[in-house]
């Protein structure tokens, strides 16, 4: 963490005009950009002034950081972690996460799952219900190749479902009852949780895994004691239910939930097995503002995701158009990207395509220089790219294909 | 229209049950399924039921229905129809569009311009001006492909650089001077346009091909007669502005802009050339609740593009949670997507992947159901999606790539 701050104010120091972009100074042509971006040997040719925008930018020294602390800290109390791959839908971050220490990955929809699979990856656990006759067709072929596929379910005809189709394939399926403690999904904790686990329990061709438990009203509370308060309220009833289940003599290995905003609360109740959060790796402005242990800010992850743009438009001098708007940005949060150094500068969406930054210091902006922003909220933002650029410093090492963009099914 | 509002009734009136999914009723597999799909033979084979969810369906009846209305309009002003290719991103819409009688296609960036360029469309306006020399680079490639393409500037440096990069191509661009009557891109109209027209002129490689006039505020304005105010002063200095240039002896033949929500105030406009419209095909709640002519709704067109998705987990009884979030609608507007055929449900979003239906008359929903809703927004929703799965009544006609998916450079 702290490297990696160093390593940021010493680059940013050392561009004081960081925003003009040298496309040009070193006389590339876009033929040969393009052609080394399709080889994909880019590691020290490329720099990020070469990458037409706007342009997904990961910033690998923060990635790392931002892993290697979560791993550390997840591991430090004896839980697993099983990122959510919802965030980034990428399969070399993906087996980036295992190598580093995670148990597998989580994937939001079996379509997202299939991809990671396709993929080589292993011990996925899909977060969302898998429902109708196709999708349960998909799920038994998936578990056909990854036998450790964990399932979430909520309610008794899904179950009955999953295990006529898993009998018919000769194959079992490990089953996560998804419990209510968000107001989203998910069956009621304590004797509706119960009786569904002594059903799974009950049937030939499943078997129970563990509870989903995931409280998304806990992970953007604001302010570290309430976020604390919420949390421990929403998983309880997870760890109780846990205990009700084992009572009836039915295993429970997993408890699995938490977020960004909660792995250092949720790693410190017992009965919590795993966590499961995905931003940490990228973060945003959505986290940055959640306030932390010791302030406002939300400084545990650092800033690793960026969207980089061009001004196309100076219609005066305090305003510049930027060519990134709806379709580069998230935008279901009530606040935009922010820029990066550039002090007195505001975002504005302004359409599908531009933004408007309103300039007070900036002034001097011109027609074809570079803004970088920190997204807004990473998952959706990650979700309109089909790539993301990966640097060290200003030079491109890799562009990661995001293989799961648009896998929403 | 009246032919596609009925089809739209008796369709309704033949499915009491119009949510209750069809999967699995015929029995077809998700691997024959997936067959059809991958062929891309789906003709009569398949169903709206068979589609994985979240889906997004174009009603073609009523996709041409709006088409042809907007045609004859447009042609009966005697104006031209170049609609605008960011809305839809997808090659056979445009091509459609050419058959139907448009004179070519809008693309909002030049990434997007060239995939259309490589599917075999001509006649291309880049609405947005092309900036930094990698993508002057590129705009002189496409142009020596397609010498028609129209490229947007709205500054004296961007029009030297296009020059200079035509010379050394040893070729003409043709150039739109982008103007600012809507608070966005845009040089001033009057004096500096004028002046920047004569600059094109002076220069040797350059022609000045009109003028791009677009008025972002007016197309929601909501009311006709507040709108037809408001675009009317908008265009004016554009019309003015010609007139202006042509008064220096510098031709100056196409002055186009206007929108869904203003092409029969536009069409009306004396020296304004042409439409370029892009929602009108798909339409979407945005565009409904702008008033029209008489009424509080805009029924111009109509709502021919959904977005398909499933009940995945029903908490309590007045609450279903379907598959469709942040990632499967536009988020952009204060509002979301509208539940079609569900009286009393009202949809919220529920993270990227959840929306959350509350329901009254609807309480019979269950797990398995699917639910068909409008989109709030179609430029950013169609966006999110690789293909469109367009329909006839229930059957799946065919599944169109939206191949400039992600295009924003």
């Amino acid at each position: 963490m702290m490297s990696s701050r160093r390593h940021f104010l010493l680059a940013a120091a050392a561009m004081p005009a960081a925003v003009r972009a040298d496309t040009g100074r070193r006389g590339m042509s876009w033929a040969e950009v393009e052609k080394i971006l399709a080889r994909g040997d880019m590691k020290g040719r490329l720099t990020r002034d070469d990458l037409p925008t706007p342009a997904l930018l990961l910033d690998l020294d923060r990635f790392e950081s931002n892993v290697a602390k979560m791993v550390g800290h997840v591991k430090g109390r004896n839980r697993a972690l099983r990122p959510h791959g919802k965030t980034h839908k990428c399969p070399e971050i993906a087996r980036y996460l295992v190598k580093s220490g995670a148990v597998g990955n989580c994937a939001a929809k079996l379509s997202e799952a299939e991809v990671f699979a396709a993929h080589g990856l292993a011990n996925l656990l899909i977060t969302t219900a898998v429902v109708g006759k196709h999708k349960i067709e998909r799920a038994v072929r998936l578990a056909s190749r990854r036998p450790d596929t964990l399932f979430s379910v909520d309610n008794a005809q899904n179950v009955a479902d999953l295990n006529a189709a898993a009998r018919a394939a000769r194959l079992k399926l490990n089953l996560m009852i998804d419990l209510n403690v968000g107001g989203r999904t998910g069956i009621t904790p304590g004797d509706p949780a119960v009786a569904l686990a002594a059903l799974i329990a009950a049937q030939s061709n499943v078997r129970l895994a563990g509870l989903q438990s995931y409280a998304g009203q806990a992970s953007h509370t604001v302010g570290f004691d309430n976020r604390r308060r919420v949390s421990r309220d929403a998983m309880a009833p997870a760890v109780e239910t846990r205990r009700a289940v084992e009572r009836k003599g039915i295993e429970c290995p997993l408890v699995t939930g938490g977020s960004t905003g909660t792995y250092n609360i949720d790693s410190e109740i017992d009965g919590v097995t795993e966590l499961q959060p995905g931003s940490f790796m990228f973060m945003d402005v959505d986290y940055n503002i959640i306030g932390g242990r010791d302030g406002d800010r939300y400084t545990d992850f650092a800033n690793a995701l960026t969207v980089r743009t061009t001004v196309v438009s100076k219609p005066n001098d305090s305003t510049a158009i930027v060519d990134g708007g709806f379709k580069a940005f998230a935008t279901d949060r009530k606040f935009g990207p922010e820029p990066v150094r550039l002090p007195g500068a505001a975002y504005a969406f302004a359409g599908d395509e531009h933004g408007r930054l309103t300039l007070k210091e900036s002034a001097a902006l011109q027609v074809g220089d570079r803004v970088e922003l920190i997204i807004p909220h990473c998952d959706p933002t990650v979700n309109l790219y089909d790539r993301i650029y990966c640097l060290r410093g200003d030079a491109v090492e890799a562009a990661w294909p995001v293989a799961a963009r648009g896998m929403s099914q």
